[in-house]
């Protein structure tokens, strides 16, 4: 159903899961992966100048509208896991990102997932309809930075 | 792109909006929308005779495979929110729920989603791949109750 | 060690056990109760016009500086719990409360707990060092209506 | 009102601060701080060999039952923190650890706390009054290593 992602602009995070983490079945409990999914996103954008403090500094936020995660095999206690976060470039004002998670041992394939986020004013909760001149400067460099 | 949920198989729930819920941009972070869809669809459960512990009394578990959450308006510290939960029926061995999230004031569509379960055996993970006999029976019964 | 709770100001709550609350044990996992204790204190709040919206309204934040909880005996899946708040008056610019959560059906005693917080300034987090106004004046009413 | 933790047993985890652990006013919400003490002590427990596991493979389970939490300075996000856990020689049969968090940059004191655990057997949650005889031995390794 879904095609590997494969953009260029990736980057990988680790993470090992916690015991509070970990549900009666003895399973990492599904919501935490939204959680995955962030710290996947945020490292991305810390590495590349474009994280949630950076947007803030342009007096943007991104807020998250939607979100989609396919859960292929079980982490448990004590797992370590590979988050690999890719950037999708988007004709529309969005930020998407798409995620794969892999047990960092095995390699299997853990969950796929992918997330939208819009522009908006963190005042008011507007949307931004366009993208935003710093982000469209930002996105060039970007490119640039892996031609 | 999202068809009205219209299964007369439903249940609402509703929940309060938390202060810890509710994240710097001062609305309720996006992740613990998969808490209130597990919400609704235990209480569906609960009321309906199938939920987690009737379940586990078939040495049955349901792990959640696949999340889908679509977000139309914030909600905010205190905010009384309806949780919608839709029963899908499903042609294959998978528990399906669609979800619809509702401002209780205002009546404003805060959220749409979807789940889907498959059935397992809890000390192993493994995959039944039919139905098992209890639930067809008790999905029988529903429909019963609904006719 | 810890003596009765007995305030007059005191307020109940209920809550019941979520999936995701429950560890690897089947029992709820020990952080979890913060947020009762939140759900409690704000429950508290609300009922006497002191929550954090009121206290927003009057830009002041209450932010926790002491958390101290013991554990007596387990919650498991589906549990519903009684978070009851006391309001314990204090000689310093704190809020104190205070809590016990029992089960709802055997009246078990499950937990107790206390928290402090001081009164900031919330732009700056600048501590403010004596009791507000408007804080003592509602305290004033509070223990009239008590009367 | 603490002194300040001393014992030779501790060890350092990192953390960075993600953004669904900060609430509306741009701090860490006071409850995440007990996944940092469970982090920390967790990582100890890794690197000395009686982590949850270890215990599991001896068929014991260490359920906590009193936290303390002291909070001096917040945490907002993007920061890196420090969490420092001490494991506590305890006379009587219980596991007990402090926690110090500092702030990475800074080196600020940004919280302290304590957790106390007892044993029990898993499967029917039974409290076990003395020193299990493999704890025993591992804490005279333990202290050896040390000495």
């Amino acid at each position: 159903m879904r095609r590997k992602s494969n953009s260029p602009y990736n980057f990988e995070s680790s993470v090992q899961v916690q015991f509070h983490e970990v549900d009666s079945l003895n399973i990492v409990w599904h919501g935490h992966y939204i959680r995955y999914f962030e710290l996947g996103r945020e490292a991305f954008g810390e590495k590349y100048g474009m994280g949630y403090r950076a947007l803030r500094a342009h007096n943007t936020a991104v807020p998250v509208v939607s979100v989609h995660c396919e859960y292929k095999r079980p982490l448990t206690y004590g797992d370590h896991a590979i988050i690999k976060a890719y950037f999708i470039e988007s004709m529309s004002a969005k930020v998407i990102f798409e995620y794969e998670i892999f047990h960092a041992e095995t390699k299997d394939l853990i969950a796929v997932g992918r997330t939208e986020q819009v522009f908006t004013k963190p005042e008011t909760g507007e949307l931004i309809l366009l993208f935003p001149d710093f982000y469209k400067k930002w996105l060039e460099e970007l490119k640039n930075s892996f031609a």
